[in-house]
């Protein structure tokens, strides 16, 4: 099972692409940043994150998108523009058939540290250590798409009507 | 020149196509709605939004994208998942080349009504007028895309940098 995990932004866009078939042992395949011209109008930087995103799907077949939740306000316009990036960014999952999960940060955070509270720091230190990497995925936008998938491999989640669907076997268990 | 104007909204986006190539005498094309499932997911609402847009650019090929701003805040989440919609409007427009326009509520007002704090039937009144029809165009929803639209050929514009760099012919005049 291969997770793409984003970490929406206009400027630069983090994502990460982490593998999980056996659990407990994810692997990190691939991460980096969409970085946009700021020069550009917002129009066309949608495009260029719509384009990088479909082009990271394309390359990599990912079935499943991580995507942090926005729903928090500090700044109301700030926010407003990120559901801009989003939209597009679940746009392009949608159309190539990922089905999409979404974490506030509290809960990519909960389930990278085991602490919704945890800061920056022990994020990018647990997922060093999950990962079984030498350093920190750098740059911060990069780490913050990997803990997005991270998250979906690791938090706790009840069985999906699909698994349940699934006639069981005796002994076998539901979920993954 | 054809100008679609678009009022942005997850449940139903608002269209409306107005031509404008003589001056003062705008005529209506076409309007209408696309309404999504309110069961299906976000992301699958969004394609759906995405996929209106693009028919109905394809089928009239407009040039002109004119959107409502909507940079205000009664209810921040409902604001941030519109952020979501008008992303996926924008990006749809920037593909097929629009040049893409927007204006906040109280411009769109100010330029049919000319009182940026007019109400909705002082709107519709106008829009009638404006555009020689029988009846306001329905649902609401159309009728705001309508005057999206109809904001972009009435409201006062400075010369944009592609006009004014075009060679002058002596006796010809920068803008419309």
């Amino acid at each position: 099972m291969l997770v793409l995990g984003i970490d929406p932004g206009t400027a630069i866009t983090g994502y990460g692409l982490v593998r999980g078939d056996r659990p407990g042992a994810p692997t990190l395949v691939e991460c980096g940043v969409i970085r946009t011209h700021a020069r550009e109008p917002l129009a066309s930087r949608l495009a260029e994150i719509y384009d990088g995103i479909c082009q990271i799907i394309s390359e990599h077949r990912p079935t499943i998108l991580s995507i942090e939740d926005v729903f928090y306000s500090r700044n109301v316009r700030t926010t407003v523009v990120l559901g801009h990036a989003r939209g597009v960014i679940m746009l392009a999952a949608q159309q190539h058939g990922l089905a999409i999960h979404e974490y506030p940060p509290a809960a990519i955070k909960k389930a990278v540290v085991g602490n919704g509270a945890a800061t920056k720091e022990q994020v990018q230190f647990m997922l060093t250590r999950l990962l079984r990497l030498k350093s920190v995925p750098s740059p911060s936008d990069a780490s913050d798409g990997v803990a997005a998938a991270l998250t979906y491999l690791l938090a706790p989640r009840l069985p999906t009507i699909a698994s349940l669907s699934r006639p069981l076997q005796p002994g076998s268990q539901v979920g993954r």
